[in-house]
């Protein structure tokens, strides 16, 4: 098997070797722009790990592993002027350096430029991987939708909460998963497992970076410890703490979730004493690790060989033991 | 052969029983909501029209047809937020009613849903079906950047916003005819001519469009007569009166185009005066044969009966001799 690292950079270079048309400039440009600002192109990467996998041929799989990339990149595209984002990658947003009517025609062309690298696969199984790829963008889609709407909306079950981080992550990453595993001629029983295996990773993934958020090592994180408190984001460990908080706990958060001029590391660390007093993260990690458990089990049922799936356990443990 | 109306009626009637999830409900609603707004259902209406020409099922074209009308509603409900339009078709427009967001998004998955409809066509002609579609939904997109690029450009060549309405308006209807001559079990080479055909034709009826906003019979245009010269849209009739107008009339024209402080009907009819001066509605009606000229030359290359041809014929005499 292949070393996941490894192909990575495939992608990171087959990237940078996707050519867009110079005429109009504000259709291409932007394009061209988003691609260039890295990213650690795991979605594409994982679609060619499932190819590898099942002994199919990688470079088979490369342009349907580019379009998972394109994919993922208009959505960033067209999340970022919703979400008003100024910074994407360290580099300004394309509907700040160019503007939002540019943003949102250039990503029109990225998905469109999406499905045409996604066509490039052998006639057999072209509607296959066209049915997995549209409900795979459909679902993200309702996910980004949710994810908004939950922004402004009280009440949320933790249920729901799943569901919309399912949608907006990790149905990516099993569809990816899926088609690189149908490219590689695995039947259609196994690509399902795979899918399974990374649609519950990948929500055990999201609850991960939840818990991070707040209980991270800074300097391993990579992000501002904190961030989604100060932003009243309405991630797991807000949402179970609203429903476990009684008495004065409960006034105390619901007021510092109602203020908005206070010092960040003072709600932080106020906001931080209530989850750790109604014991928040340990609910967390245990329904981390019941998604983790899900995509064990399908995993487990995958027809193939020990070292392979030894490979994809490795793989899901690289991704959920981030440091503390 | 089956009456363009009675295409049309078939399509109204498929557009209305289309469902979508009710949930999310701000990312299904509004596509209901546009797709309800009407409209004559021409696009679609010449993909049936095409496959009926060449004696296909039109049954086994309607969700092609579909997948054309869904698409042409998505970007129309894009292009309105780029255009700021607060109407569409008599009501109120996507991103005016919910909000620019909603209306991102919701276009999004109208372009997969698109290609989901797109894809119900047999297995021997879906990559080709898919190819045409694909190009065709480039070309709008490319055609609406160019159509806001060139409202800040001066100097643009008639060459150029030729191009311009060629993509953002007539390729979709030559990919329509093309989709539709494939289902139909037109061989490639009559299917390429009917595109042609469809793309002429389209130019054709662009510029008698920008004829008629100037020279148009108020109560049969149905729009408001000038409102092209108002916005200072660069039309072929500006483009071209630019190009021709000389020494008084020149500058005549150029402080039109630079005052905002004038009286609507005053402004007509000066600009209307200098067309008139320069006679830029001979060129203007020129041009438009020249391309109507083009279309009906690939229609006799068509490999199809007579009679099918005068269908085509009629069909385009009805489209481009709209009274003035």
């Amino acid at each position: 098997m292949r070393k996941l690292e490894d192909l990575q950079l495939l992608i990171a270079n087959s990237v940078d070797k996707l050519r867009y048309p110079d005429y109009p400039a504000e259709l291409y440009e932007p394009i061209s722009y988003i691609l260039s600002l890295g990213g650690k192109r795991m979605r594409p990467a994982l679609l060619l790990m499932a190819c590898d996998l099942f002994g199919g041929d990688v470079e088979e799989a490369l342009s349907p592993a580019l379009a998972i990339e394109v994919f993922h990149n208009f959505t960033l595209m067209h999340d970022d002027i919703m979400d008003k984002a100024p910074i994407r990658r360290g580099k300004t947003t394309v509907h700040e350096k160019w503007n939002a009517n540019v943003a949102i025609l250039s990503g029109d062309v990225m998905l469109i430029e999406g499905y045409k690298l996604m066509m490039q696969v052998r006639e057999n199984i072209l509607r296959q991987v066209l049915d997995i790829f549209n409900d795979t963008a459909v679902g993200v889609c309702e996910g980004q939708q949710l994810d908004m709407t939950f922004e402004s909306t009280n009440n949320i079950a933790i249920k729901e909460y799943i569901n919309m981080i399912r949608l907006k992550t990790a149905v990516v990453l099993g569809g990816a998963l899926k088609i690189g595993a149908l490219i590689g001629k695995a039947d259609i029983k196994d690509a399902e497992l795979l899918c399974e295996f990374g649609e519950q990773i990948g929500i055990a993934f999201q609850l991960q970076d939840d818990i991070l958020d707040v209980y991270g090592n800074p300097e391993k994180f990579g992000k501002q410890i904190g961030g989604d408190i100060l932003s009243n984001k309405k991630t797991y460990l807000l949402i179970k703490a609203l429903e476990l908080a009684q008495g004065d706990y409960a006034d105390e958060l619901n007021k510092w979730l109602s203020i908005s001029d206070f010092g960040s590391e003072k709600k932080v660390a106020a906001v931080t004493e209530i989850y750790n007093q109604v014991n928040v993260r340990a609910y967390a990690e245990n329904e981390m690790q019941l998604y983790a458990d899900k995509a064990f089990k399908a995993l487990e049922k995958i027809n193939l060989p020990e070292a392979n799936k030894q490979y994809l356990r490795d793989f899901a443990d690289g991704l959920l033991v981030r440091e503390y």
